[in-house]
């Protein structure tokens, strides 16, 4: 499993994936889930990844054109003209993948080597864009009325972003929202681990404003991880009490 | 889909249930998924169920012999020995239903026709006791290393279960955990709904000690479902701020 997260804002984008992959529990490693490109000053352009690692690193091996030697290569992402035409490659490249893979091996795809990825981006002059795209190279885009998507382990760390989130917030509210959700799935979910990778985009600056690997060591996210509990303890302790209405208990009174 | 959650306390048993059944989203209904017996003062015994409903409808009509004319009718659950007897008993039942429905039609069982169900309650002499029954009939016993058990979607509601369960807990707060935990469910997963079934077994008291069915404009709930979003908010601000270090904003300072 894999937990990662793309989410907009009116300032810009915030990425945030774990790295853990797993064939079995008894076979974990770490492998980065969080790539990005940019041209600075004209284009940043971000992808994360959940399913099949072998898809996976093969699309962005292909990306990069890892095939022909580093003189040769052209990122088609780079060149692309808009990002709904980045994340039209990238949808392509994810259905040829599983669908090779596939037919290789007389399987039938989707479930062996499916993988969903999320791209967003920005080229100069135009909106940041966040894409969710599916295993069958289709996508849907992010709006505010959908402002953030998640793939792998969504469940856990849901609640959270949507009581949490509001556009208007700042780059380091939406870090902490962030660091809450993957807590809450790290600790319910062993196939989601740390380190976290980070990324934030803002909005006309075509390069990473910020970027991390946040390991289990980082303070900040510890002082979340032990706060969070304890701060939950206390929202909940504030609610209401129920009273309970008992026959029973009345009577043995 | 359905969310249902049995919880063991040092003080008894608290258990809670949903009551939307769909087939497709485009057809709910409202369906009981919590049942229980008694012999006020020697024996209480409760059941919830998730899964396909004329599977979990059917092992309890035969728990209570409905095939009879009632006065022919005897509970098994009311006459086994032990609370173990009971769990094999309906895991029993569970099992030869599903496989009597998968082979009448020829179809493979567990994915179309599978439940598992959850069983608690207490026996005169003897400790309470909660089961987690599945498909294939057999079942695992909680214990105050994993306390509570939940059937359905699960995954929504569990963070905030963990962190705020504690098994010296009054019945009062379980059950505010409890709808913490629903109202986060049935805000993320349309497939389980509103009205909430609730029942409050007390040690040694071998008779329901609180019993209510929930329903949306029950004014606790909403206290709950409002004031909780509130609360979190207000967790979410107290947590320290994340500082982002960044080179690019530092150049254009």
């Amino acid at each position: 499993m894999t937990y990662c997260v793309g989410m907009m804002l009116d300032r810009g984008l915030v990425l945030m994936s774990d790295t853990r992959t797993n064939s079995g529990v008894d076979n974990i490693s770490t492998f980065r889930k969080m790539f990005h490109w940019s041209n600075p000053g004209e284009r940043i352009v971000a992808v994360m990844t959940a399913g099949n690692l072998a898809t996976t690193q093969s699309v962005v091996s292909q990306l990069e054109e890892r095939n022909k030697t580093p003189a040769e290569r052209h990122n088609s992402l780079l060149e692309a003209e808009t990002m709904f035409q980045v994340a039209t490659i990238v949808g392509e490249l994810l259905r040829d993948t599983i669908a090779a893979s596939a037919s290789d091996n007389g399987q039938t795809g989707a479930g062996a080597f499916g993988a969903s990825m999320i791209v967003a981006g920005q080229i100069k002059g135009m909106e940041p864009r966040l894409f969710l795209i599916y295993p069958e190279g289709n996508f849907i885009e992010a709006s505010f009325d959908t402002p953030f998507f998640q793939i792998g382990e969504t469940k856990y760390g849901r609640p959270i972003l949507i009581r949490g989130y509001s556009r208007n917030m700042d780059f380091e509210s939406a870090i902490k929202l962030l660091m809450v959700s993957f807590d809450s799935t790290v600790k319910a979910n062993l196939s989601v681990g740390l380190p976290l990778d980070l990324l934030v985009v803002e909005r006309d600056c075509f390069e990473p404003l910020h970027e991390r690997r946040i390991d289990g060591t980082d303070p900040y996210f510890q002082a979340i991880s032990t706060g969070w509990g304890e701060a939950l303890k206390q929202a909940f302790h504030a609610l209401p009490n129920y009273v309970i209405d008992s026959p029973v208990r009345q009577a043995a009174e």
